[in-house]
């Protein structure tokens, strides 16, 4: 077992992202059969891509507050709120407020 | 989303178990397809049963510490820790602290 701080935060580059930052906790190289668990850091004012995929996040928000984006509908969330996020619905996370935004995300493997 | 603690915690009824309650956070029946989060509280001095099966579980520590106890060794934890038990490894959480240890702990639906 390990702090979380342990694993390296890496810039999340992608072109539609502003100011977020992951760290991959448990892998598949890990040993993990089947999910992945990454913690999202997102400065005030920083957003993840809005976009959808084939697959599911399930979130828990560790620090801070923000907003759930769908493309029309911004869902404000905080501290100890859980997201579900299903397979092939637009999302994009936001930081509202004027702490960094901490929350975990998990996927599920990319099936072969 | 919603705050977890709008998630009612049951009592885990394993007679192995003490002064332990877990709210089931997403489930497949909330459409999660393939694994589920749950959200565990053990009361200082409780612990979950020791024990092993064949699916792993992904662990995040919100609050508290403890120790993860495998039959022979206890480790540590407090939070901000990760956890991964792999599948088939003897396991149990015990609290060791003074405040209610709080940890997700998500695992893979059943296989058919």
């Amino acid at each position: 077992m390990f702090n979380y701080e342990t694993v390296k935060a890496k810039d999340v580059e992608d072109s539609w992202a502003s100011n977020v930052k992951v760290r991959w906790l448990i892998t598949k190289d890990m040993g993990a059969p089947n999910f992945a668990m990454r913690l999202f850091e997102v400065t005030p004012g920083g957003f993840s891509p809005l976009h959808t995929h084939p697959w599911e996040h399930e979130v828990f928000i560790l620090e801070g507050e923000g907003v759930l984006f769908d493309g029309e509908t911004a869902t404000p969330f905080k501290r100890n709120d859980v997201v579900f996020v299903a397979p092939d619905e637009w999302h994009q996370f936001k930081n509202a407020g004027k702490q960094t935004l901490k929350f975990l995300c998990l996927i599920p493997h990319p099936k072969k």
